[in-house]
């Protein structure tokens, strides 16, 4: 649950984190099973609206203690979120597990949380097709060496500018994912907030601006928003080759943009495949050559 | 001259300056008119050089007093240039001239310096077709109201992305570059450095990343280097339109992108149109949805 400031207003214990606003991304392509876990102080709204929207609840664990909180606050240019308070309560001792059918899952996304926990959810998992990774600065400094193991069995590491400069200890961004694909992800998505986002791999590089909007209320969950669409389309693409990845950056970049219009997830909340399609046609325009 | 230090070395009393960077930008598109001043200190190779890479000189002034000088340094991620030393010099007294013939051309770009200089030189010009400007920080602090007033009469203007929000009073940079299209040019350029590039006008926003490259070495005169080229292209443009601005900013994006590559003017010394156009279609498949 996430209380934001930001210069247009503020929310109070919305419902947030990265598995909801990835999950609310992604739906608009596939089915989307949730694995998480919530405190008894957790609005059963929340399960419902969540619930509503198709999302499968099924490994969402509700257990004795209280929801992980984060409250932050934004200035000026909404760039960078300042962390006033995390209270981690449940997830501390979280054990994600899976039912049997969810184990043949072929798309996994393994938002931020401690990379111990993101290692005992990937080895549920029988034979992904595709797993993805995000991590945070907490994590890269301190389980630096978890992470860069686990980083080793994923096949996309979603980063933004910051984590990537700080866990390759390169400034230089095509240096930093150069340096991050040896640590085994073929795929490396640097995320740089309102400038778009770089996807590197040995075959091609692709560089997106993000979408030009004068309406920015909160960046919460951007990330994730683009992580769910990226992750989205490509578990609908027949092949996963350079066409189907520059359209999932694409699609994340569309999703990200809408994200960002209201607090939390007011504005996912509202949308649809077409809202996507319609936006992704006008980006097209702003971005051809 | 510059004296920069970067992490990759340094350099003493380079040839350097807005008007020598745009210019050998400029001069692989159409011919470029230098109009400047330097002082009696002011080599004679670095006059020669000019002259041997075809710019006209006609309007360069050599007169009493010390050339114009620039000491600053860059470190980490070589974003943001730490002024150590300004000499502002001869430039404190520069009134531009130019020859009956100049008084005739029909592109115009007013680099860097005093707003009452670039209107002096402007007030000089017959009917010019296309007048970019450039400015920073310390006129848009110290000499607001002449910049503003310069603005109306100019058809490009192109900041960083600082100086679009410091003169607009806006964070957002969409929201920046609709205030400053109020204030009168009917095309803002915003450079964000290694994030790209957004070109506002009333008819179309275009949104280019910059080229990927992890061989930064010293990014003085880029945003120079990418005027001079955006410039140079329309100057030869038949049309100034939707398809020619895109095309005049990729070049322009492409020709910084060299400019970085070694320290002052060593690298785009050595450039020609052929380099800018393989490296163009290199860019075009990084940034090809």
């Amino acid at each position: 649950m996430d209380t934001v400031k930001t210069p247009f207003g503020q929310r109070k214990h919305m419902l947030g984190g990265s598995a909801a606003h990835f999950s609310m991304s992604a739906r608009l392509f596939t089915d989307v099973h949730l694995v998480a876990i919530v405190g008894r102080d957790f609005p059963q709204k929340y399960v419902d609206f969540l619930d509503r929207k198709g999302i499968i609840l099924t490994s969402l664990i509700k257990t004795e203690g209280r929801t992980f909180k984060w409250q932050g606050q934004y200035e000026g240019d909404l760039n960078t979120a300042l962390t006033v308070n995390t209270e981690l309560g449940v997830l501390t001792a979280f054990k994600p597990r899976v039912s049997a059918a969810q184990k043949n899952i072929k798309h996994l996304f393994l938002a931020n949380v401690d990379p111990d926990i993101q290692r005992h959810l990937l080895s549920h998992m029988r034979s992904p097709r595709l797993v993805g990774l995000d991590s945070m600065n907490f994590w890269i400094k301190h389980k630096r060496g978890a992470l860069i193991r686990l980083l080793k069995d994923v096949d996309v590491y979603v980063a933004n500018d910051q984590e990537a400069r700080d866990l390759s200890a390169e400034h230089n961004l095509i240096r930093a994912a150069k340096m991050l694909r040896s640590l085994g992800p073929r795929i490396i998505l640097i995320k740089k907030g309102e400038h778009g986002v770089i996807l590197y791999s040995d075959e091609f590089i692709f560089s997106l601006p993000a979408y030009p909007t004068d309406k920015v209320i909160d960046p919460t969950g951007a990330g994730d928003t683009f992580a769910g669409g990226f992750m989205g389309y490509l578990a609908c693409a027949r092949t996963i080759n350079r066409a189907s990845l520059k359209k999932a950056v694409a699609y994340g970049t569309i999703a990200a943009s809408f994200n960002v219009e209201d607090f939390g997830l007011e504005k996912t909340n509202r949308l649809t495949r077409k809202d996507l399609e319609t936006r992704l046609t006008l980006f097209k325009k702003i971005i051809s050559l």
